[in-house]
């Protein structure tokens, strides 16, 4: 089945969210059969502020080495980490052995971000675009979602991603607007995915949550050491199991 | 107050490791004077077996990186990264900003190690070397544990580790023979840090313990999404929060 073919009405892609080799290997032997990367884990891993632009080097490295997994793998290009489209689609031709990227339009000019997307398209047709707007996620005004979505896709989008996006008749609005398969973002204790799949959402990815949950189990773990208490409750995999998750 | 002198008798060194800047950074805004890293962490991140010597590049790297946090930092050098003991101590020399290093023995030749010890301290004087053998680690002889340890401080280790220690009695023969700073790895449900302290043991550390615990994390985190239930129970940092941890 093709990294397109997973988006299936009724049966979604549920794609958790990566930060490094590790953490995507165990996902896969858990038997995702996609994994995304999460821009904000690949940049605080490196101690580079997420969404700035700075993280390029350490995401194209980061590809490259997921791109050896057996799953699909799409990148969080955030901006694309350029203005100019050019630049972008050269970044996007770099993504080997890679199924996809998401594109976010940071609620700037939707033609420009349209032209961002047809960019890339037209450099590396190969890649399953998932064009993001940030209408919901920083809050703005969302009266213009579903255009700049119609936009991207006519500019050559496979999919569309509206991160924030979480209220049924909002969910339902962008389905019935687009014609490619809408991505939610899951957000604990809002997001129901069963919900969202009657909606019609053809995928559910998991964002920065995975990295967050691991970076609050570790601070957790470490405090129970110094409290010398309060065992962690969760299954920790063993010295061997992550060895083994060395492809 | 040094990095040396958080090795204090009857309030030792609680030493959490990281393998990344978030988890490091996250580590010291939880109040950690001193962070080392894991190179099972640092290994597996960048999909490189542990303990193999193939991760010298990422382990500088991000040295170099949590040189600029606000706390004392000690490096997982393996064994070396280098059977050469003068290749050892170029390395060690680049660790500008750095606490400490640990140098493992592998249980091979003590008499090399010993070597590799003196060439570090003799290049590198201002890191703090925490000279480990793996005697008890690899469930190896283990008769000649405080003779191994006896002969790097001789050769000029700060401090001592012996990973896998875990009987009282045990630990009380090591801190009787050697006259510098012992650290155990804190092993959950065998190691009681009270007693340790008791038993005199001056470091206590996690070693792969928390990277590993934030992957078991993850993981939950993300069958939870697919199974549609069970919220996790740990407390999970917000974006921002993780954002703030960037230096």
């Amino acid at each position: 089945m093709s990294f397109k073919d997973l988006h299936k009405p009724g049966d979604p892609l549920l794609l958790p969210n990566a930060w490094d080799v590790a953490s995507a290997a165990a996902l896969a032997a858990a038997g995702f059969p996609a994994i995304g990367t999460t821009s904000l884990g690949v940049a605080a891993a490196a101690g580079i502020p997420d969404a700035t632009g700075g993280a390029w080097p350490e995401t194209l490295a980061l590809a490259q080495r997921l791109a050896r997994l057996d799953v699909y793998v799409t990148v969080d290009m955030e901006h694309g980490f350029s203005d100019d489209p050019a630049e972008v689609a050269e970044y996007a031709a770099r993504l080997d052995g890679i199924a996809g990227d998401n594109l976010e339009d940071r609620h700037g000019d939707p033609r420009h971000h349209a032209q961002v997307i047809a960019a890339a398209k037209a450099r590396a047709p190969h890649l399953f675009v998932n064009a993001r707007t940030d209408t919901h996620w920083l809050g703005v005004d969302r009266t213009d979602t579903v255009d700049r979505l119609r936009a991207y896709v006519d500019a050559g989008a496979d999919g569309v991603f509206v991160p924030g996006l979480v209220a049924d008749r909002d969910v339902a609005v962008v389905v019935a607007g687009v014609p490619v398969p809408v991505n939610v973002l899951f957000l604990p204790g809002r997001t129901n995915v069963r919900t969202m799949v009657d909606l019609g959402v053809r995928r559910v990815s998991t964002g920065s949550f995975l990295f967050r949950a691991a970076l609050g189990a570790a601070l957790d773990a470490a405090r129970s050491v110094r409290r010398g208490s309060a065992p962690v409750t969760y299954e920790i995999p063993t010295y061997q199991q992550v060895q083994d998750l060395v492809p």
